[in-house]
């Protein structure tokens, strides 16, 4: 038996995102169930390097299928620049449950753009009008590709609005979707009057306000992922219907981590984790809300629940490298 | 960038033993001196597969050099009947600590056994008769042979007792060594009563008591790795100087755990941590010691120093496939 090795190009290729999507929204739902296993992610902080490890092992029940694996993924935010090499880098291990053969080992920093994405997409199908056609992105890096086309699986957008300090980075997005979209640069104000908004930056000061929104925007806040980050301000995240993926993560690392750790927002702000959404046990829009925020800081199973479908799809293509690592053919 | 891919067979041809006898000791070393961060083993349990899955994750600055990575392991006791797969198969991501980037994928099974080893043969050097001659080895098994070929590091073995009650397992045993050693078949008794045991099986029921062991015998209990294993009387533990690798692990699954979490072992019984013996505040074998017991449950920071010095001899070997897996080179 051999462990078939996916790089970036195969897992580009094989995480067709409306199968992405479904086994996103189905681990989520797995989650609510209690269908999961997903000890918490351990960090490795090396203040020495400035940087950090993070481990995310998780196995998920989804009914149809199930599926098993790791993450082993960092933040150094020096690599760019001393290194010449991106900031996260990701490895999946994905794993049969049953038996726990490798079955493949996968880069994780594309996959994990797709799984990010298609977070962002069950959020919105989930939470924005229903005729939604205008996509806000504040924040033109790498994960805002995916936040478009995953979101425009679940709705019909037309128009696009870009919106990033780095002219280049919003030249680059534009010329890479034009065919397909309406897209244009502009304001994060601009980004934010549309029906649908992601938010995918840095930051540690809010860049969104109440005043920018749209009245009926929902906004997936996909920036923050450590303390001290946030992208919404406080009172547009207590007037908002608050969604968020995982209470231990969102509150630690997301993007309510520091009003609720400053006290100013509060439990009873959280409207419902995602997953309680999916499988129906709290409604997602209704008719009397007006903008929705959705706190994504990406779960374990997420990933694995990706690895899923990128590896069914490099089996049924006949992608990728396979690789005797283990020594079981000799 | 590429990661250098090394399979079982490499990892056998690149862990050189008496280098990475030298990894490990200054792993506990870095351990015992606080230049190392380990999160705790996390798991996940899966009955329905009768399996589950081990993560563990490591830092360790050793001085010369530092290193990064993790290990995930599974236990799959079926899988050999069921599945014809091994019952415990691993993969190491070993991992730059200064960006992070994944140096090389190796196999983590081959390289368990070699770290396995080499831990006994740390604890063997500080703890055994310095003119140790003699080798008994309880259970046949994958490990028994890193034991040999570690343990023959750190002293002149000449004889080796090797008791199983499997034949098959013995006779492929006598036959890798009957070269370089003096190698019988023998009871576990003829075994216990050599200068330094190795017991290496996943018994629940002691196999070795206080009459059966020489009176300066030097044990290293490998066995244990699970709540109720146990292979090692009670009242030999007792009356032995005994020595653990990590007091978490150990209470919770190691040689001890058993009498340890009925009671009849407690933390005033424990002399030391291997650590505290290898930088020397406390000391090894004295002249009034007799039966020396070393629990070893296996650290994941033995891993990544095993990791360090394969991947270091696979590049000078120019051993390994180099492989682009996360795309930087494209």
């Amino acid at each position: 038996m051999q462990t078939l090795l996916l790089d970036s190009v195969a897992v580009d290729e094989n995480a067709r995102m409306d199968e992405v999507i479904d086994a996103v929204e189905r681990a989520f739902a797995a989650y609510e169930r209690g269908d999961v296993q997903m000890p918490a992610k351990s960090y490795i902080d090396l203040p020495e390097y400035n940087g950090d490890f993070r481990s995310m092992p998780a196995y998920l029940n989804a009914d149809a299928w199930d599926a098993a694996g790791i993450k082993w993924v960092n933040v150094h935010p020096d690599n760019p620049h001393a290194h010449d090499l991106p900031t996260v880098m990701g490895i999946v291990i994905y794993s049969d449950p049953g038996t726990a053969f490798p079955l493949a080992i996968i880069d994780g920093t594309e996959l994990t753009m797709k799984r990010t994405g298609a977070a962002a997409a069950v959020a919105t199908d989930h939470l924005a009008v229903s005729d939604a056609s205008s996509l806000g992105i504040i924040g033109a890096g790498t994960q805002a590709y995916t936040q478009l086309e995953a979101i425009a699986t679940v709705r019909d957008i037309e128009r696009v609005v870009i919106a990033d300090l780095d002219e280049e980075r919003v030249n680059r997005f534009i010329k890479t979707f034009e065919d397909d979209f309406q897209v244009m640069s502009g304001s994060p104000a601009e980004a934010a009057r549309c029906d649908v908004l992601s938010t995918v930056t840095p930051v540690e000061e809010p860049i969104v306000d109440r005043e920018m929104v749209g009245t009926y925007t929902h906004i997936n806040a996909m920036g923050a992922d450590a303390k001290e980050k946030q992208e919404i301000d406080e009172e547009l995240l207590l007037d908002a219907k608050l969604i968020i993926d995982d209470y231990d993560q969102c509150t630690h690392s997301g993007e309510i981590n520091v009003p609720w750790n400053k006290g100013y927002l509060t439990d009873k702000d959280i409207y419902a984790e995602l997953g309680e959404i999916v499988i129906g046990s709290k409604p997602g829009r209704t008719t009397e809300d007006t903008v929705t925020v959705f706190d994504s800081t990406g779960l374990a199973i997420q990933d694995i629940a990706t690895a899923h479908v990128v590896y069914e799809y490099a089996v049924k293509n006949n992608n990728g490298h396979p690789f005797d690592l283990l020594g079981l053919d000799k």
